[in-house]
């Protein structure tokens, strides 16, 4: 069903497979999926495109941390990684590449939905931070690129600002395009015209 | 001294504060204060200015987690949050306030240093988010400014765009201020002109 969560567990060992899934079970209807060998981890969690990643790992070497969290894709969806051991530089590793919760020695049963809930609400809460700074980025983009094209305009065609404007925006109607896609347009040919 | 961290430990329970200290105190050299009373909180704080917050709290109600979370500071130093039970809007809403590390049934003594390295990575990590989105807005609004000032000395003064930025640039200089600046003043004071 496509209503149902689906949920990638990476964990090496059977028994705390087995664990983990009976709290996942009990705490909601999940689409789980356990995946005990990391090796091709990265393609298998490409191709099941999961909701989350739940990673227990008991004492991971600083590669393996990197191969995990790259493998996960911790801006795609929230991941939440539970260790044993970790020290400063190691936890510093895992939320740097974006891991939404990070739980040292806490592998517990009634510990496994709060943490999702927590991953959830974190990497929400991050992913409305990246979109909003992505916006305002293209915006100001945006807007760079549409002052270059006016002054151009103003300059080939000896007219004032308000005119060059009319001008992109025109062309940005005429051809179904926005006005700062035209823009770009201008600015980058208008070299091959010499 | 100054070197020192400093940390507040929110604990109204007397053996969980002596058990928290005593595992900061093997952990690092703290400065630690512990406050029992969450009444008059956020003044504590404040008067402290902490590098890290530690709140530990049994079971907190919505009203209470609003309160230590508004106390703490958590947009301006990392918090991290121990708590017995949760459900997943409770969660949510220490996560949404900016608590850094938020931790369920999870109070033992080996697990409060990780969890601090934990909660200063997830607060650097997002004060550099926030700073970042912080320039990029304003560095967008400058250029609306800048626009606009532009456009009034276009038109008042009838020259060109190039001539009307120099017009600002050289106010800008005179007066050992930034062009961004100039143009705010500019477009605040015009109306005032008729």
């Amino acid at each position: 069903m496509a209503d149902k969560l689906s949920i990638i567990v990476v964990e090496p060992d059977r028994d705390r497979a087995l664990l983990i899934v009976d709290s996942l079970r009990a705490a909601g209807d999940f689409d789980i999926h356990v995946i005990a060998e990391t090796t091709g981890l990265a393609r298998s969690i490409r191709n099941h495109n999961p909701d989350m990643v739940l990673i227990d790992i008991a004492n991971p070497s600083r590669d393996m941390m990197e191969e995990l969290t790259l493998a996960s894709g911790p801006l795609e969806r929230p991941v939440a990684m539970f260790v044993d051991q970790t020290d400063d530089s190691l936890t510093r590793a895992a939320i740097e590449a974006g891991v939404s919760a990070y739980v040292v020695a806490g592998m517990a049963p009634d510990r496994v939905k709060p943490v999702l809930d927590a991953a959830v609400a974190r990497f929400h809460m991050f992913q409305r931070m990246r979109t909003e700074l992505a916006a305002t980025k293209k915006a100001l983009e945006e807007r760079k690129v549409i002052d270059r094209a006016k002054g151009m305009l103003m300059k080939a065609r000896g007219v004032g600002e308000d005119e060059a404007y009319a001008l992109l925006r025109k062309a940005a109607m005429d051809q179904g395009k926005r006005v700062a896609d035209v823009a770009q347009a201008l600015v980058s040919t208008a070299g091959l015209l010499g």
